[in-house]
């Protein structure tokens, strides 16, 4: 689970954060992690999907995770924010 | 898996279907599925976890999947969409 096999999900196109996740793949990790929050957790599933069906074939969900992540603001303020993690495998 | 356990995420606000979920399983049903597809998945997150932290503790995630949905438009013109299907226990 280290950090250097996840893919953090923003706002850049779609395709930036395939790549990315091929990219782990293809130098040799067997396990990768993309994470998302809030309004990007759709995109994450995307990442996954978009992966699997067109450049990774033998990539497999090997776990899906979601949680509730605390954010505070500059001015002191909390949010709660859900969060997903999702477990690539080849 | 029957229909009638599944609540289905749309652009309502997020607390009618906290509420459908929270009915389901307050009238006996042991499992309730949470689906959503495209820009709707983020918030099947936020449904499962405000039910799970704020009015059910006792649910559980039992399982994830995603998938991708091929839709056709009335011109015939196809797109691939993301979904998601949250499976909560009690």
């Amino acid at each position: 689970m280290a950090e250097e096999n996840t893919v953090f999900i923003g706002k850049k196109p779609i395709m930036n954060y395939v790549l990315a996740v091929v990219t782990q793949f293809n130098s040799g990790s067997d396990e990768v992690i993309i994470k998302a929050r809030g309004k990007t957790i759709g995109r994450a599933v995307d990442v996954a999907e978009i992966t699997r069906h067109r450049f990774i074939p033998d990539a497999k969900v090997k776990d899906i995770q979601i949680s509730t992540e605390q954010l505070t603001s500059e001015d002191g303020h909390t949010a709660n924010v859900s969060s997903i993690e999702i477990f690539l495998t080849r």
